[in-house]
């Protein structure tokens, strides 16, 4: 049976090891919001490193909790980067997570993509069409090969992805993320709504980016199922309490970080969320 | 005869295609403005998608509604990626936006700007001292072949860069948006003057790449002419808005980015523009 | 013997050149704060230019007053762009700032950091565990050999760092800051221990990237210790004022630029700081 208060108890822990603690975790990721990322990771209480070498790519992976690989933008040395990256913490044992942003857009990001399979990330975020996208790609349940990502958008509901999201977790082992309206964590045995946020959230770049690197310093202290939760329960109380304050896109962006770094254990476990089997 | 009625009127319908449709326009940017691009993109309507590697550049151009290429910041890789990208732009007819900036700084940017030529960009948009590089690279007139640009600052007035502009414009059959105090546009036969905006744009690095990207929204949806002075106008209006309300740069930016996303197509239509023929 | 009114006076003077002159400086720097760089350049007075290609950093060291050489994020190019533009630069004698970010991950970085020892930057900013790593790479006294840094922080306290810093600034025959809770700026005979900003420059990231940006704007104005001091007492004024108006970090961040661009020439020589000899 599910023990909702147990799941929060495991949340509030994590909010506070992670503000006491001062955790790192290296990320590669796109240089569109590479710095909201490191902002956002910032705000929680973590330490952002970012890097584009192999070899720095594998000295972060030994070095941090754990490990943020977001696929938005991608440059050639990635080819190499990022299997050596994962191989590494793998080797290790160490969590990663894993946005396969703007997956269906060339041949090096899909063929990496379908590496990482093997890889078993330990936490996928992504939006609606991105998990699809990507269970369809690694030949599971609730896939479609064809995508119907549109650039780094999504086309599809947070609910159409809910097979494939349990699918990937319980190929993974780990967790999944789903971003929307409600969003939608499952490690492929329970499912967590989260409901929150705001409608400036898709006003502006990199949320969905941002949230993937605050999951990585969560899973620095504790399970990929709590970590995705937890993160996604911040995002939404402080996307909330940004947007009832805000008429802009760019004064919700300053007011969500500063409301990322305000708000509390208690707060975060406190978001409205709904837990039910798979 | 020019009817500014009329022009109006196309103004206002790009504005509402713009924010009824969410076009995607792909981006091929500089990284120091790269997070200002994509946000003033969403705060307009329009959607961002912004890539390095070549496949995905032919990927975006065939995807997107417009391109956008700003040429601030250069990776090897760009030597494929551009060419190629131009190419199925081309080939498909689709209008693309060139932004030349740091015209004159390293052979690999003059090599392509040179080549740009036969790839008639639909609207090309820079500062005074970009513009007349450009068409002095081009062997235009109004042209000059040492380039004037200080880095990315331009030492040329607006009025200065008339004929460079116009022959741009005559030359890619498109248009072309000089950026100054007061902006030009022409499409090498009507000169639109549309002033506004505020001495912070100069305070806050990208005011001209996120302009650039805004342009490409807008041409998604309508003429290159329009949609030059369509961004531009929005620009002004959102520039003098958010100038009013603050005392420092980047208090501007935000207020900024606020005041394009809350810009209704009257009010950027109704922006004061002058109209005179070539 | 210290004349601090004579030093005052020099950094008053350093100030008003460049709000009058705007110069440029030239910056090499990651991306995941470069926008926060440039806007911090602008917001000073001078103008910003980035690069990434061997000639256009050979370039950008002939055209600007100074360079900013950070090692934050590096590419496989740097191997080639960062030992040309030093070498430019060294053959002109122009200032130019080296920030070792990240120093101690991976080989090229610790490769090019080492062959920096003998183009002497003028102006080394660094935080305590970056300094006493370059120290120690470079075989100078009060420098350790393994790294205290983990990933981008520093694990060291300023004043431990005081010997490399005087060690390195010997060397070099320039200058050294070390940014921390007092920082410390040395040119080898005099220390001077500058005080003010905020515990929320920890939870942005770029405070130190900016600052080593800002600090190569005034280094076309003046000494590379004034530039320092200049540059380490306009970033604790503005941190000071910001920190005192808002409750988070992204409001901090936003209100820093601002009171970088309102700073006036006596606000900067007036922030407190103290001059011993070493």
């Amino acid at each position: 049976m599910i023990n909702k208060k147990d799941i929060k108890n495991q949340m509030i822990q994590a909010v506070k090891t992670v503000k006491q603690t001062n955790p790192m975790a290296g990320s590669i990721t796109n240089s569109v919001t590479i710095n909201f990322v490191a902002n956002a990771q910032l705000a929680v209480g973590g330490s952002a490193a970012m890097v584009y070498l192999p070899d720095e790519g594998e000295f972060l992976a030994k070095a941090a909790g754990a490990t943020y690989i977001n696929t938005g933008t991608f440059l050639p040395i990635y080819e190499e980067t990022l299997l050596r990256t994962a191989k590494v913490i793998r080797s290790l044992g160490k969590p990663w997570v894993l946005d396969p942003v703007a997956i269906g857009i060339g041949s090096l990001r899909n063929q990496l993509l379908q590496e990482f399979k093997e890889y078993k990330p330990n936490i996928i975020r992504g939006n609606a069409s991105e998990i699809i996208a990507l269970a369809g790609q690694w030949g599971l349940d609730g896939g479609e090969k064809v995508s119907n990502t549109r650039g780094v958008d999504s086309t599809d509901s947070v609910s159409a992805a809910k097979d494939a999201a349990v699918a990937l977790a319980k190929w993974t082992g780990g967790a999944v993320a789903v971003s929307g309206e409600t969003d939608l964590i499952t490690d492929g045995s329970i499912i967590a709504r989260s409901s929150g946020g705001s409608h400036f959230m898709e006003k502006i770049t990199g949320a969905g980016c941002s949230l993937g690197g605050v999951v990585a310093i969560y899973a620095t202290a504790t399970s990929p199922f709590i970590a995705a939760l937890t993160a996604t329960a911040v995002y939404n109380i402080a996307g909330k309490r940004a947007g009832d304050k805000v008429d802009g896109p760019a004064s919700f962006q300053i007011q969500f970080l500063d409301e990322l770094y305000k708000a509390t254990a208690d707060d975060i476990a406190n978001n409205p969320f709904e837990l039910t089997e798979v």
